[in-house]
């Protein structure tokens, strides 16, 4: 098929070289004036402006750092802050190189906002020798964007979530438009390949604009970049490709940089005001080409051309500390710095006290204008609690355990339907999935809402409309990122997904807890709403696609991360998963796991129970036990909904064969309450955890997820010896749904011989019924193999409340 | 900029319909037959020639399985077959949508390769029933192409990695051709999103072609796909971005689809033998612009137009079992999958028993040139030992502990070197990483190659080439699927990577680690090399990066996958990673973690030691312990280099304050020797284990990762209770090497006090020491946030000899 290209013209013409003299010497000199101060972070201990002439004192002993992304980000930076002003502009700046953080630093330090929040880094010689002394030093700062530095919302420690954070940032948002810079390493990695497409997501009137600018800057650590080496042409088809419109600023002489960049800037935005104004005022939603902006400049830029003989600017060696300055170092390396520092010219940039002149500082914006004080970007500011129904209206009425049957996910989706209509107003309610949601039987949502989608639609389409409350891409990367930047920005969310592939955004999740962690420890940081995974489609039912589909590991990943962050729960049926939903919709600064069932499956509490044991987190069920008054001959304890299905099939089994047996019957809900309360906030003191598993009483534990987890939470406790942990052992194929807990020998069978096999009391009686078990399982193993499906015994098994009168009431 | 878009035009003109009227009857016939025997997999029990008319109790009781990419897939297939045939291709087949598991099943039954494999799935009625019955059936094979698919490198289970795979399949195989069907909804992921720019990297003289056929199937799970809902020319611009020239089949009337494909298959292969012959005859390695299909066929194709009154075919609703067929169902279902089944004319395809008829059967390729028969698919079978160079020749002299420096990866740099170059001819070695091969101080292996690199070079670039050993992408999905894809196809290769950022490939190294627990219960399936990860840039030295670059967790990640799989050694010095790394490079069908440090650091042992050390995975130090002949006060453990620098430090200590102390120093090389010898091969029977640690003394072990691993791995050993563990505890900035251990208190001094804790009978002198060691951390804490630097003491520490006599000798 042959096509011709139609290059869309630029929406609106602009001026070539909108800089009159004044203001170009006036960009420049703010430029050179952060790239000074860019420098004087990496090198200087002392003597911050260059009064005495530079000596080895003045150098700090270790120089740590990334000088090549830095220039271009401060040129960046100051030409956003021109269009700030010149066009009013609500606007947050995302370093996706998040290596430049000196750049970020330098110019919140500009504009004001850095003395604001840190008083003793003061707009003052002394407050800039503490400024370059603490980066990249003990007690300092970290050299990434990290939350320590106004006006961040995204570290970019790990590479790859720039624009997905920026987009995250803008749903809903749309007066608020993200000047999103994307380093052509960054560009490599899978997660931001995929990223461009947001465009498709993004609704021109009811969302803000992002803004990026991919930084060619060249080189990665010891690499050029793939984007920096490809013809032009290809790049253009590639941007064009993913649906923007592309515009070009490449060059290294300044002048006719800055003049190239603030027209290209003032085209942009004046594309991006054409789009919102034409969506906004004349109803057009036709998904629009944004622009983005490509910066082609040196890596390392104004940098030491050579150093050592070899060429250092626009090369990969610019990339950390271009010049080693030490005691160890030829001597001309000294010089070479200080002649470095002063082709800044600091001396026409501050005053005899060390502030930045009034007309140079006048180019930045006033107020919250700054992009440092964006309250976007401390989004706990702006944060508002969610208008929350009672979860108690939509309770599956359980009149005896195991009575009623239902999906929890499908009972949970009508309560998100109704957090979604209640929160429609303030819109800052959102579920992200990888096209899960319907499968994930969340589908009562769409009763009042749409897929939010910018691309073509057809007849045959679902619940896809230009605005609305679910988005669904099939990248779980997109999906986290564009939920992180929309909780970052004071929003609330929730992530669906099936349980095996979260570990997709492992790393994500990493940074966002890191993130978490950190601004706790910062006090003007605001909490922000808390990040929910509901992970379902579980290890246990992957009838339609076994072995590739089974993994419940995730847990064990986020449990390594801070105690005060992370938070895990698996509720054992609807109405607890009600309660725990609630809970963590209205929490605050966590990172919630929650996993749970979709498939139909028997229902256990009803909701006064249910709210009193996730309350609890952890408690034993009187009416599946028999031990009442007495020391339990072996506790089982259950945490997951099919472990709590098996445990409980296994103990009417010890019911119907061995009713003089006293069996205590624990659910799990909160998983860390089994860690001692000295490590987790949540964790139960030894005293009331040895109440309820003994101290010296044999424990069968039937668990969700790998085994090793609850040994690895409880190895310190009481009656450790004594911990028998079934779960998830790595065996699974497609099978019926049964036949996958034999696989793993967490079915009912095997738990109550494993009962058996620690209560040797039993004697005979014992050894008879476990034969008659052996003999199940091997009939079960017949029946599946023959009729594809679980015996009649297996699928109609109800608890047979009639053994005990105990009402769950 | 304004650039005009040059549109390559084909290299070779070939026929517009090249089929002639019996071989377009044929390969329609064909076609049939695979989309009959797909149907068939997914519903029939029974009568799988339809010789009966159908009934209930011919039908599966639970329909399992994914249709919609299925015919599509199908149709692909039997065109590739035909230019298999045609050209003489040694081609393989990688199907990325991989539930579409019925398609490649069907075809190699088709072809024969399936019963060759299987012979009880005969080619005949009797086969093809038990072919039926067995698809996603218990004791059966899964829905996806897994590893029991002859044929099959890529289970497709979780989506994303098809075009990474395919590349890893082609480098340094020349003559193979892997066809690669992306599907439009995998295409959404993140990995595959950069993995289009995988052209960059193939030399076309010494590597093989990828001939991606991009299927826009339109829909995914209950969403439309981004790729078939944007305009076709922004989906050409995106590929011709991509570097690649794309063709177009489109239509779903299967007379014009058929000649339509038969003449684009025409035409890529035609352009692939092109630009080989132009690289290979002329020498014109320039970057070629590969030819990809995009085929737009309807979901379902050739399925149930309606179900139920609502569209079917071409609509998401086609995804699974597009008609539910059982006792529950409106009776007209079953005679509509009978019609279904019957419009593929199965008698006009099968002879009487059952047999695909001679005519039809001959459009497949015969032997090896069959896709399901390609050796590459099965890579063990082709697997070679790698030549390696005795790593005692590159030892580090260690004349005492501790006296001398290097840096591990350094030293291991110059081993792997000369692997490289000793494989040099067979080409079947790689190394793999996102731009840090220099960064982790492997710079050595340039000596040996350069990194392969096909896009644009300047004159500032180091070490790349047209063709080389090493492939750096800034993407660790591209460096993990590249290198999986590699080791599938039976060749060797090494993953180096930053510690933190290894979580990025969490996902994909679950599906690995599935697939080679799976292969080892496939009789006919070969062992493959072990793909081996050397972590570096560890949680301890992140001087430049801080707290984001700080994740040990990949080896809690990696322990929960099958015992037989996985290894995990953390070598304490030089010497131990040469020994390590040598046997990793022996081993085959594991997953090898090895952590290991690039700072230079003291080095422990003289090879021999090392060998011995590294052979055993955990032993006694015993010229750093005291306790020889008795029965140590203390057990002082150490894993990972930091650890064990420390716990030298500790030692050296206690034994200048408390010579009487008698304290062992046990070191853990092979982290899983920790597990008991019944839950991991490599793990310590009981008697040995107590043999080390004792069974009542105090351990204080100091432990690389996060120290709940070490908890989990020895949770049911005798002295749990007396194991105080030590180790990252997610506390991290910027700041001073050794800083970085006291935040986690793993410094010497902690440890120390650990000790002192622990061993009561000491009384004042423990006391009095104890007040001296947190005089030692304030001491620190001023002197690095003064200095910058760690105090001269620190950093000039060396393990005092004198105090013992005994040589490592």
């Amino acid at each position: 098929m042959e096509t011709t290209l139609r290059l869309p013209s630029p929406l609106v013409p602009v001026q070539e070289a909108p800089l009159t003299p004044g203001a170009l010497r006036l960009i420049d000199a703010y430029w050179r004036a952060a790239n000074y101060l860019s420098v004087g972070q990496m090198y200087l201990y002392d003597n911050p402006l260059l009064r005495e002439p530079l000596s080895l004192t003045h150098v700090k002993n270790l120089l740590l750092g990334h000088w090549g992304t830095t220039p271009g980000q401060n040129f960046i930076y100051a030409h956003l802050n021109r269009v700030i002003k010149q066009y009013d502009l609500n606007m947050l700046y995302v370093c996706g190189p998040g290596h430049g953080g000196p750049a970020v630093v330098a110019n919140t330090y500009l504009e004001g906002t850095y003395s604001e929040v840190y008083p003793e880094i003061s707009p003052d010689e002394a407050g800039l020798r503490k400024l370059f002394r603490q980066f990249s030093f003990p007690g300092g700062i970290s050299s990434h964007v990290g939350p320590q530095t106004p006006g961040s919302l995204h570290e970019g420690g790990e590479l790859g979530y720039s624009l997905s954070h920026a987009f995250g940032a803008v749903f809903d948002n749309p007066d608020l438009v993200v000047a999103c810079v994307v380093g052509d390493g960054e560009a490599e990695t899978g997660p931001l390949a995929t990223a461009w497409h947001s465009n498709k997501f993004l609704n021109p009137a009811t969302d803000g604009a992002v803004l990026p600018i991919l930084h060619l800057n060249g080189y990665k650590i010891s690499n050029p970049t793939v984007l920096a080496r490809i013809t032009p042409e290809e790049l253009d088809q590639l941007l064009r490709g993913y649906g923007w419109t592309p515009y070009y600023v490449e060059g290294d002489e300044p002048t006719q940089m800055h003049q190239q960049m603030a027209a290209t800037l003032d085209q942009a935005v004046a594309d991006i005001q054409a789009i919102q104004q034409n969506a906004r005022e004349h109803g057009d939603l036709t998904r629009p080409r944004w622009p983005v902006i490509v910066l082609k400049s040196p890596k390392g830029w104004t940098g030491p051309k050579l150093v050592d003989g070899r060429p250092n600017e626009g090369t990969f060696r610019a990339h950390q500390v271009p010049l080693a300055v030490s005691a160890g170092t030829p001597p001309e390396h000294l010089a070479q710095l200080e002649a470095w520092l002063r082709s800044y010219k600091p001396e026409e940039l501050f005053d005899a006290e060390g502030r930045l002149l009034p007309e140079i500082a006048a180019l930045a914006p006033q107020g919250n204008r700054r992009m440092g004080a964006n309250p976007h970007t401390n989004g706990g500011l702006l944060l508002r609690a969610l208008h929350l129904p009672d979860f108690c209206d939509y309770a599956v009425p359980v009149p005896v355990p195991g009575a009623t049957q239902a999906s929890d996910t499908q009972v949970v989706g009508r309560f998100l339907r109704d957090v979604i209509k209640l929160n429609s107003a303030p819109r800052n309610f959102r579920i992200f999935g990888p096209d899960e949601t319907a499968s994930n039987k969340l589908e009562a949502v769409f009763e009042a809402t749409n897929r939010q989608w910018g691309a073509e639609t057809t007849e045959n389409d679902e619940f896809l409309a230009p605005s609305g409350a679910v988005l669904e891409m099939l990248s779980e990367h997109q999906c986290e990122g564009w939920l992180e930047g929309y909780l970052l920005t004071g929003r609330h969310g929730l992530f669906n997904s099936y349980e095996a592939f979260i570990h997709l955004v492992d790393s994500m999740f990493n940074q966002h807890a890191k993130w978490l962690k950190s601004t706790l420890e910062i006090p003007w940081r605001r909490n922000i709403a808390s990040l929910n995974y509901l992970l379902t489609s579980t290890v246990w039912r992957q009838d339609h696609n076994g072995f590739t589909h089974q993994d419940p590991g995730f847990m064990d990943h986020v449990v390594n991360k801070k105690a005060s962050i992370v938070r895990v729960y698996l509720p054992p049926d609807a109405n607890c998963l009600l309660s725990v939903m609630d809970h963590c919709l209205r929490s605050r600064h966590y990172v919630n796991v929650i996993v749970a069932a979709k498939h139909p499956a028997p229902q256990w509490l009803n909701m006064d129970a249910a709210q009193k044991h996730c309350t609890e987190g952890i408690g034993l069920w009187p009416w599946a036990s028999n031990d009442q008054g007495y020391e339990p001959d072996a506790v089982m304890a259950c945490c997951g909904d099919v472990p709590t299905l098996e445990t409980l099939a296994a103990v009417s089994i010890l019911r119907e064969h061995l009713p003089e047996l006293k069996i205590r019957v624990v659910n799990v809900v909160d998983l860390l309450k089994l860690q001692r309360s000295t490590e987790h906030p949540h964790g139960l003191p030894d005293a009331d955890y040895d109440a309820l598993f003994t101290r010296d009483k044999p424990v069968i534990f039937a668990f969700h997820g790998y085994p090793w987890l609850v040994h690895r939470l409880t190895y310190n406790r009481a009656n450790n010896q004594h911990m028998h942990v079934r779960g998830y052992k790595e065996e699974g194929t497609i099978t019926t749904a049964f036949d996958m807990t034999v696989l793993n020998e967490l079915d009912r069978f095997h738990l109550v011989m494993d009962v058996l096999d620690r209560v040797p009391q039993l004697g005979n009686r014992g050894a008879y019924l476990k034969q008659l078990l052996k003999d199940k399982l091997v009939a079960h193993k017949l029946y599946i193999t023959r009729h594809g499906i679980d015996m009649p015994e297996i699928q109609n098994w109800q608890w047979p409340t009639a053994n005990r009168g105990v009402s769950v009431d």
